[in-house]
């Protein structure tokens, strides 16, 4: 299913006009995000899922870097710690959701749990495969509470990864992002994208977005279009002044 | 139901017989909870409910007073704080989950976020029923993790807690357990009764423990018996030398 669906996106669009549009929108995210910070009812949890190297890290400082730091929070998943270990898969993930007001965005996720354990072999696939049901339990409480959950796939072809990995081993200012461990996961792309497969339509409430990543602008404009639409349906209000002393 | 449930325990029962039993039974799960937490392997969770001086207080000293706190932890669920209220109601209650090896005890639970809002008619009806779902839920999420939940309903009669509440304001060393609010939350026995009736039916996997508890070594004999048959059942073990020195 994945692999016939195109990672570069309309072929129409002219690059010039979507950046202009993109700052637009970018503009007015910022400003509902005031809103929503301000009225602290509801919160909005961004999920970042793809390969390595699908553009994640950039996706974080197109959409949100120009938002207050102080209403915005930016949590990056790694192998769980010893200590992570200790407790289910979700104690860690449950920590750090939004509080009312706040925007988090998730580099991987959750999703992790799922798609590393599926592939090595970690685990029974039994106990695995009860993770689809608590991940959808844990996102419905979350829903229950304001929280909205925008799932995102960043969908890069994989000629498109072979370029961006082979750049952090060329330029030395991309040294840092190498990875060993990146190579060998590229080995078993076809068993990842077997199981995010199985995610998309397990995990379906409220939907993946399958973002045509292979060009950054056209991600942006695609990411961006859609959290704004939700900024747009929470309709944040300022909150009435409180006091009698102005009355 | 309840009220038709006895909360003396037994009459043929001799105190200083049960007395003993219970020093015997204290003492094999404090042997067990060591090699639980050498293990750290399982863990248990004690969710401890009943009305206001029910005990829950006596029962944590009385089973748990002996045990190395190095593996053992105690919660104790008041209000929700304004920072609490911000999150879902099971975030506060999954940041204290046990750890593998270790044991907690909550005195009040997440059981409290249906009780009081059911009765006292703070939410939508059709949001507190939604925290059955919830709470199932996440149980399930703790116990394919291996963690044993324990939950024990403390049963005193009416007359029982008047006798209680009573000494609260008559006996100077008591003083500092009175609250206002106990007399408050009295007159709506019958509402919270109804509500427990409810989550000891939905919430029952696992099923709730209902002690008889106007005695406090009826209710200690009662409660230190089941744990030890769960500490057995979880069989552990003290871990193998872990080094090549000494084969």
């Amino acid at each position: 299913m994945l692999e016939k669906i195109d990672t570069n996106g309309p072929a129409d669009l002219d690059k010039d006009t979507i950046k202009k549009e993109n700052k637009i929108l970018i503009a007015k995210i910022e400003a509902l995000q005031r809103i929503l910070f301000a009225e602290a009812k509801h919160s909005l949890l961004i999920v970042l899922q793809g390969v390595d190297a699908a553009g994640k890290d950039g996706t974080v400082k197109s959409i949100l870097g120009s938002i207050n730091p102080l209403g915005c929070n930016v949590f990056s998943f790694k192998k769980p710690t010893e200590e992570e270990f200790g407790y289910d898969f979700l104690w860690r993930v449950h920590k750090i959701v939004p509080r009312k007001g706040m925007i988090h965005i998730f580099n991987r996720s959750h999703y992790e749990d799922i798609l590393v354990p599926s592939v090595e072999g970690y685990y029974s696939k039994e106990l695995v495969d009860r993770r689809y049901d608590h991940i959808n339990n844990f996102e419905a409480l979350l829903a229950d509470h304001g929280t909205t959950v925008l799932k995102f796939y960043l969908h890069i072809s994989k000629e498109e990864q072979l370029d961006r990995l082979t750049e952090r081993i060329d330029n030395p200012e991309k040294y840092w992002k190498h990875n060993d461990g990146d190579w060998e996961s590229r080995e078993k792309w076809d068993a990842y994208m077997k199981v995010y497969e199985t995610i998309f339509e397990k995990c379906n409430q409220p939907e993946w977005h399958i973002i045509p990543a292979d060009k950054n602008w056209v991600k942006v404009n695609a990411i961006a279009k859609i959290v704004l639409q939700i900024l747009e349906a929470l309709n944040p209000k300022w909150p009435k002044l409180e006091t009698e002393k102005f009355d």
